[in-house]
């Protein structure tokens, strides 16, 4: 619970945007359990047809006599099929709605994995750590380099945008611009005796849980009231959490000690700037606002042209009351790589959409959120088509995020883009979706794409007192009216014209009507003599609706009656005495705030949610035990291949180094390893780090190279064998082509 | 000034540290600047010889009569050898000790093209920004993501290192062992009445040379004083310094007031961890803490091995107390770079360091210091062997910073290595050397390489109760005296065994000897009967110190006199009557706490002295402005290459899309510019942002690249064109290569 006030407030959206990497989780509804259940499903059939077509390949080649070697490999591919379906069978069984022990137990795995093999370490662990934070070590720290390393070539490079890299440390001006330093609270409760501090939110939660789990002498009334409490429990009020915690009597969960009442907690870590002590500051919450302060100049480095992106890539602080169980989801510093495109919102088209416009995936529009139904997949083209998404250059985003997400390894069968429901989104945000990933601790929000609208732009503007707008320039000048205008010049508004603005919370602006009201003296002469000039006075003061109501007057009906205060009558003033007009004016450019569409991705969530859809495990042929796998595609695993001598022997060690030395040149990250363990334990010990391929040197010429998944193995070259693997890794060629192009190997004493 | 206690305790270790990034710049001397100054009239040299060649060449082309072509591109070339001796020559005015100005205006030429062109933006500048703090801007981001990955690739992949990430947010207990908290700190005074803070020595200094400068009245002795304040700034105390002010009469610089007394300001950011308020934490300063608490799992994760080193790339934060005016070097946010190497102490040797051995750089010794002498070209291998550099894998490191600095485009002419003077080294540090890279400021330290042998480790042993040590396992149990002993394992030490041990300033451990006192009771009791049993006591009894003495006095004269307290007198104790030797136990393994190697590098440092190093200017052909040009090597241009097509025509603008469509597929980041601008201008501004190569389309199957030095262009097939590129961006080939290949091409109208 990131905010207490109303639905539509401000707040809400914050919350939103900075839900990407702390915190929120949708409560597994029987629905996402069958939708989870179902796609994993999917998945298995796929699979079981694949293993029956690989099965007639294999009775193919043995009925047609082929090469021992042939049949062989086609075997080891059914082999290894088959093991991939008993690892999906065995997730559906964790999937499943009653086995949350199972889910637990995968989980417990994986994570047993990551520890033990360095992927992250409990920061300052020899302390005792401290709760929420993590130390990659040294093969998370590679994955994390290798993601981000996608994400600048996927994003930055390909669509051309302004990377910029911003202090961590930042002035309170700028967070109470973009609202942090005032909304940006969670609740919280202190035990009046210790003064250890709770969630509030959390405790009410445990509560009404516990109660409808165990206490089953409950009246249904009470039972109603509970679960209407866990229904509400993002939209209550301090005042309301206090009360519902005083009805209820919780106490303390540790002590039973009383509780305080509820009180906001700021989430962001708050230090001092220079030595006075008089310049407050904060690590900042998030990289977006580094990004909206510059506008104005990464606008001038653009040309002065719109659309642009500007994106960073960054730390980013969030001070939790407590770290909860999430593990590696819910930590107090991570890495956020954020985009905001900066667009006219009058036109959010996108030039590159038909590059995306054909992917199809599972999509949780709001209607089927809230007529109970499941994800379905779309077309995004069709979704922006039929205005499910708001627009193309949102529509692009959110492709762009797929393809980036599936090519990073997430599985598409568990990969879901859910909008927002309409009391999730502040009042200014055009449409928000969410790339959600499911893992063992259900859907995880990981990547957050959000038209932001002018909101952003605006409220710095606003404080700042610098224009952070654009223009468009028209090639012939146009008259307009001076009239409502939401994308009226700001600056010019607010320091050089006369015309009246109103502020509406904070955000929006509405430029009234500019009237000209031009009395006619000479015909006032005419009608009213010596009275003429305070009838002309008279006209002039009048404000913006009088003037108004007496134009459409005189429109209808040629004449109105016209009280003068100073004549002390009312007199009667026709057409041709006076001539109300909008102020009309020749304009070379029209000056707007672009809205921004802004991609947040959780960069530490989209990793964990990859250990978990990369893990498997495979039986050890000489021994019971379980083997663990991590299937990361070569561009995310933190070694790209092994070099191991078969046996322990100096030729083969000097060829080893050899192939090391190449393999250096050629940029591949590698690790040799001449210890005397089994080919297999040293296979097995890799294979759990994810290396895709591992290089084997049997002979003084030429070595194998296996692959991690299928375990088949080519023969290549010394001199060849860094290049081969280099094509492989860097995405030039598949494993297919190399098991095409290369000698097949078959061993009798390789895998384990 | 990070401390103010005596010269060689912990303090000015961790002081020399954190001088890596922030403070601390040498005074430029006399003899620094000739230094500079004949480095720079080398390069000089050296320039006008190659000229000399260039110019016979062009001469011998004319008289053979040789294709037109070819003599053009040797003049072309040798036209460029001539405007890099005019820029080497304004360098030379620029650096000499007169001409301050003219220094101030090379570095007013940089400066205003890095922040006109965006590399660097002072960080919130809407809100009239904070000292101290920078956003990198589109260039400055790709340049300092190109250095990161070059770094990445030099060392953690090329050396095998294990990289870590761990968070910014540390806990006061790291920060107390590592000495952080009580230490790392500045001496302030406060503006009495406003409260405004300075940084007392900055006070001291800015008031001793002013009166040097200006006072020429001033009597010898009073000038003789004010240079020994000078001389002694970083060693005086907080009373010295007060007492110093109070002497001078200095006030506050801007009202005059009175100033108070100066007392320690810790300059790391603190913030507290968790809602609480009581947990402490902080800002790191550096980011060598998280790898030395990681000490053990990194030892595991190598297999119980060493020498192996860890890495780390990260934020660091430093609260100044005033951000001065030394711009990008002295910022309160930085990205550092650190390795921890550790060794086994009593073998530093360097497997690889054969590699480096016969490298040739400037090196400033300690005793070329102390002598006044200046720096001077060693080998590195050479400095080793004589005992210059205390190490082989110090000097291997050494020998590998000099190539990456190198490589990145500094000048080989303005880089030294200076040793640390032992009173800049703490007691326990072996050996430090500081990469200097001289610049407009003057000689600015930008990687430090020390040896801190067990410090680090133990103090957090200390601190934790965690040990953190590595074995030796021998391949047979040797017998060891239980001794003195520095590498004796620390937990056993203090939890498991009697032998005493000192804490010395919290670092050295000294295991006294122990003795075995073995009273012969047979012989004692023929020699004195029923005292027997009270002898045998008061010898066992016996003191360290008593014992020692009686081994001595018996292996020299056979007897010795010993008062027994209990009987009241003396008695002749013989060498047969008691055996006094040391413990000895067989050890089957050697345990130790490691040292460790740390090189640490100021990356925004690098970055800034990169800028100074790559800039030159040359005169524009149509106009008499200088344009300026960022001489960047391929692998740091922010962007490698751009696309132009010559006229604004629909045919080349479709082959420029092309082009940039097969570059992103080849990964090289580039810039179309379809803008009727002329051909000229939009090379003078992408040589601006130091983009090396441009692509122009002025045929349909076949373009010209140029390159941003030599202005030379070769004409490439439209097919090949990306891939040329890559090439030579990637390392692969030189200009000079595509030269010897590909057509070259003159134009009339190309350059500006």
């Amino acid at each position: 619970m990131r905010s207490h006030s109303s639905a539509l407030s401000f707040p809400l959206l914050l919350r939103r945007r900075l839900l990407t990497t702390a915190t929120h989780f949708h409560k597994p509804t029987a629905k996402m359990a069958n939708v989870s259940d179902n796609s994993l499903r999917e998945s298995l059939a796929e699979k079981i047809s694949t293993i029956q077509t690989q099965g007639n390949v294999v009775r193919q080649l043995k009925a047609s006599g082929a090469a021992k070697l042939e049949i062989e490999t086609a075997v080891q591919a059914l082999n290894a099929l088959k093991l991939e379906r008993s690892s999906i069978e065995a997730q559906i069984q964790a999937a499943s709605g009653d086995s949350s022990a199972s889910r637990d137990a995968f989980r417990q795995a994986v994570v047993n994995t990551l520890e033990r093999r360095l992927f992250y370490i409990p920061s300052f662990k020899i302390y005792r750590g401290v709760a929420g934070l993590y130390d990659y070590g040294p093969p998370g720290c590679a994955v994390k380099s290798n993601v981000l390393a996608f994400w600048r070539q996927h994003f930055v490079l390909e669509e051309n945008m302004l990377e910029v890299d911003c202090p961590c440390v930042t002035p309170e001006v700028v967070l109470k611009a973009s609202g942090h330093v005032d909304k940006f609270t969670d609740l919280m409760v202190k035990d009046e005796k210790t003064g250890t501090c709770y969630r509030a939110d959390h405790l009410l939660k445990d509560y009404c849980k516990e109660k409808l789990e165990k206490d089953l002498s409950m009246t249904a009334e009470k039972a109603a009231d509970l679960k209407h409490v866990l229904a509400m429990l993002d939209d209550l009020t301090a005042e309301q959490l206090g009360a519902k915690i005083k009805e209820y009597g919780i106490t303390a969960p540790d002590t039973k000690n009383p509780l305080s009442d509820p009180y906001p907690f700021n989430l962001m870590f708050q230090t001092s700037i220079g030595p006075s002590g008089i310049s407050p500051g904060y690590m900042r919450p998030e990289t977006a606002q580094g990004i909206f302060v510059n506008f104005k100049d990464l606008y001038y480095y653009n040309g002065n042209k719109l659309p642009f992106a500007a994106a960073q890539i960054g730390q980013a602080f969030r001070n939790e009351v407590i770290a909860p169980r999430q593990g590696l989801l819910r930590v107090r510093e991570f890495t956020l790589a954020e985009i905001e495109h900066f667009v006219d919102p009058q036109d959010k088209s996108h030039p590159k959409f038909s590059e995306v416009a054909n992917l199809e995936f599972l999509m949780f529009p709001r209607e089927l959120q809230m007529s109970g139904q499941s994800a379905k997949k779309l077309q995004i083209g069709e979704a922006v088509s039929k205005g499910i998404v708001n627009n193309e250059t949102l529509g692009y985003f959110i492709g762009r995020v797929y393809l980036f997400l599936t090519e990073l390894g997430i599985d598409k069968q568990r990969l879901r883009f859910r909008q927002h429901l309409a009391n999730e989104m502040a009042h200014y945000a055009a449409d928000c979706w969410d790339a959600e990933i499911e893992s063992s601790y259900g859907w995880i929000e990981c990547v957050g794409i959000a038209d932001r609208s002018a909101y952003d732009l605006r409220a710095h503007s606003d404080k700042s007192g610098v224009s952070l707008v654009a223009q468009e320039k028209y090639s012939e000048p146009r008259e307009v009216e001076v009239t409502n205008n939401n994308t009226v010049n700001f600056t010019t508004l607010r320091f050089n014209t006369p015309v009246k603005y109103i502020l509406d919370c904070g955000c929006k602006i509405v430029a009234a009507l500019k009237l000209i009201v031009a009395p006619v003296k000479k015909e006032l002469g005419l009608a009213f003599k010596g009275n003429q000039k305070i009838i002309v006075e008279a006209l002039e003061a009048m404000d913006e609706k009088e003037a108004m109501e007496m134009k459409a007057a005189l429109e209808l009906k040629g004449e109105v009656e016209f009280l003068v205060c100073n004549l002390g009558k009312t007199v009667t003033i026709k057409k041709n005495m006076v001539s109300i007009s909008k102020e009309k004016k020749k304009e070379h450019q029209r000056v707007f705030t672009p809205s921004v569409i802004e991609p947040s991705f959780g960069i530490g969530r989209i990793i964990y949610c990859l250990y978990e859809h990369s893990f498997y495990t495979r039986p050890s042929k000489t021994s019971d035990e379980q083997l663990n796998v991590f299937r990361f595609p070569p561009r995310v695993a933190p070694i790209k291949c092994t070099v191991f001598p078969l046996v322990q022997n100096e030729q083969y060690e000097n060829v080893a180094k050899l192939i090391s030395k190449s393999l250096t040149v050629a940029g591949v990250s590698h690790k040799i390893d001449i210890t005397g363990t089994s080919i297999g334990k040293r296979y097995a010990r890799t294979d759990e780090l994810g290396v895709p391929f591992a290089i084997t040197v049997d002979k003084t010429t030429s070595v194998t190279i296996r692959d991690r998944d299928s375990k088949n193995q080519v023969r290549v070259d010394v001199e060849k064998v860094a290049s081969v693997v280099k094509e492989v890794t860097d995405g030039f060629k598949t494993w297919a082509d190399i098991l095409n192009e290369y000698e097949i190997h078959t061993s009798e004493s390789a895998d384990d």
